[in-house]
């Protein structure tokens, strides 16, 4: 089909349950949309501002309990990495590695990214111009890997804020397929507390101007209940909240898939 | 009707023949499309970089030729204004008046321009929030005059780079009609040769995500030879092409006003 | 002398008695240290935030008030102008004009303000590049004044912060003088109260950083009680504090003066 | 003394002999001026834009190095590094471990740094507050280990420009000592040729900004023919410039201490 397909699930593996519900509800909603779906979860949160945050829940626990998603619903999983030992380890559980933002100029470990052979979503870093992601790609590909996707994920905007620049989207997917990360574009990092913020309330807006402008896929963190999740609660979109906005967006695809 | 309204003509009033001659083909093409139209023009350039920029052809001539396309076409028309004294000169010439946004945080004049009655166009400064322009509204309104519109045309990103905050327009709409200035909001200012620059390929990107969050109207400035403007020939859409992006863009908003 | 020369006094004329109180205590610190001294006040404060804001005691008496200071103490004295017919009319009261950074792209203000035929401080504006004051002077010197000055009063960062580049104070003084204005360059903008915030206490940090790089010039608000100030109380200097301000600053010149 | 320290010497450990020469070179200026040395080169560039650029002689060959230049000249010796697994290797051969800005949020490595129990300079993200350097330090200290150095090497400011913010050196002091690195602050990264580009003739203005504000060390990579150099040629100071820049360097910091 023409339309976006979808990194979706909570930013971490809590636990098999939590994951296995959300991932049960997601896959609901995009069937009924026939939106292709990728289900999201962070084995390890390794950049966290202070070093009480929630990490994990150890990570064989977690990256087993990714493959049993995949396996009891038939979807594909993506995971985040963050030494060069993590890439082969976390390719015997996942399809997609996901390079982070702040690690994305890190040679070795895009290289070992690619050396896996799986799909690999590089996330353009805070700091970094949607050009410079061409460079990210060719580290990628002279690897012998042609299979990078880039994620926008918001460019830093003073200290406090982020912004998302989406003439990035069109020069972007000049060099592979983009997709746009809602969640963390919405983030406002360095609050005083050690917390990082957001805007939860502007999901849709940005959302609406990714799809509107042909965007490959977007990347959608969300939780039955985001107030309490370990890691990313303030921007982490209610699962209640998701059918509705992806019917939109989808309609609005097809608009745009029509002209 | 749901449609977005357009502010669209040259960036400044050249001459008799080519303001008529694009407002013709302006009309022409907003009629099919059933968009409410506004023609643009400045009767003055007052903030060029350079002192040998073109500035116009007199102001008693320009605001004239904004009179008699309205008079022929029987449309509404937009001019700035820069200084106090402007406001009431202009207002006898035009329907609309804007404040640029390197002025909009000058009293005196938002002042002059509310108490004409008009409305009154305030374009968000570079160097604003979308938050910012609360204040804006508020100091019009307390002057007695409600019909205020907000426009956005970018915010500064680093010296030489302005991107367009999405976000702004769910905010600023709490406050006044929006309008979208995807011409300005294109624009690379504080170029080395005292010329501001500009992404015209990226015009549909914005103005595309600008119409699928609702923006109440949007501004573009257009010439039938764009290379060969006396003023922003950098950002300014070929006229020839204005048709396609309209159509593109009116479809989009149906869909929205579907959801 | 090879001292850097100074602009000081209150943000706004706000009456007769406590401009020549600062102006006195000004000029008594000033005669020790040895430093050319220009008494600034401005008669009219005209980009408030809020309309309530105070804006000014009326323009003729603030006028009539600088000149008082001017011939009682024999000091020369600066105050900025906002619109064109400003130019004449201050210039009849004050030895320096000063164009705000919000309006220092105007081209006819620059213009009328070089037409006095006197020392005029264009403010580089929080959206320009120090490459970009080029232009500015070139405007200025091309409508027959050679007397400019440029004052560097921070660049914006984000929507709420403001930042000095030193890489301007080398680069401006290519084209003319350089001031520092270190008050406004620590304001925060846009807050959401409407009232412009600051960091008073790096005013030294920012003031040493400009003297050690040959700055020709600073610029310091200052009041004996600036909490009950009626503009920019975020940011004034308490007069108590600017003599061992300016006693430092003086020590960090000689020795740089002597390198 | 109250002096500055210094870390300096080449970007990358190209080979013995370049080392030793520059290592020479540095220590009779220091020794001359009564500066605290800290030998400076990394052992591997990690984080190159471009695949096909300098990334080291292997990490053992330059780690060898760093210990011989140790050993030669009786001075300490700082190293770079980026996974895990680098902090026990090169805590063996170097005295002061250092986090690259876009390694700093990675929780795991700056604990496995702080665990070797040496000296750690935390580079502040170029996309992070002065005040997020708080939690970084906290973590480290977290760790069992107090002995943390903060250093600056400027922010983002748009795609392709950086700036230091001045106001972060009296922050950050409050947390640990800290470090301005004049190097990479001057860096122009996203430059379109995937080449960081930079501003030399800057570095005597950026660093005198920091020694006058009492900033504890400075850092300085310098090379005796840096257009040949295998990285950041852009930046480095060439080495027959290094004793004239310390010179006024230390008069400055002197005149500061007696304030």
């Amino acid at each position: 089909s023409n339309n976006f397909f979808l990194l979706c699930g909570p930013c971490a593996i809590e636990g098999e349950d939590m994951a296995l519900r959300i991932a049960e509800k997601v896959i609901e909603i995009t069937n009924k949309l026939e939106i292709p779906y990728v289900f999201k979860g962070s084995f390890k949160k390794a950049n966290r501002s202070r070093i009480d945050s929630f990490t994990g829940i150890g990570n064989e626990n977690a990256l087993k309990i990714l493959k049993k998603v995949s396996e009891t619903f038939d979807v594909p999983t993506v995971t985040d990495i963050h030494e060069v030992s993590d890439a082969a380890m976390a390719a015997e559980y996942v399809d997609v590695l996901q390079i982070p933002a702040f690690l994305v100029r890190q040679t070795d470990l895009v290289v070992a990214a690619a050396e896996t052979g799986k799909v690999v979503n590089l996330k353009k870093g805070q700091f970094m111009s949607p050009e410079a992601m061409k460079h990210a790609v060719q580290k990628f590909k002279d690897s012998g890997n042609d299979k990078a996707w880039i994620t926008d994920r918001g460019t830093m905007f003073g200290y406090q804020d982020m912004i998302v620049d989406f003439r990035g989207i069109p020069t972007m997917k000049q060099y592979a397929p983009v997709v746009l990360d809602v969640t963390h574009s919405l983030q406002q990092p360095n609050q005083s507390a050690g917390i990082t913020g957001g805007r939860p309330d502007m999901i849709e807006t940005i959302a609406r101007a990714g799809v509107v402008n042909n965007v490959d896929g977007l990347f959608i963190e969300t939780h039955f209940d985001p107030a309490n999740a370990k890691s990313d609660g303030a921007n982490m979109l209610h699962l209640d909240n998701l059918e509705k906005l992806l019917t939109n967006l989808v309609a609005i695809r097809k608009t745009v898939n029509s002209l």
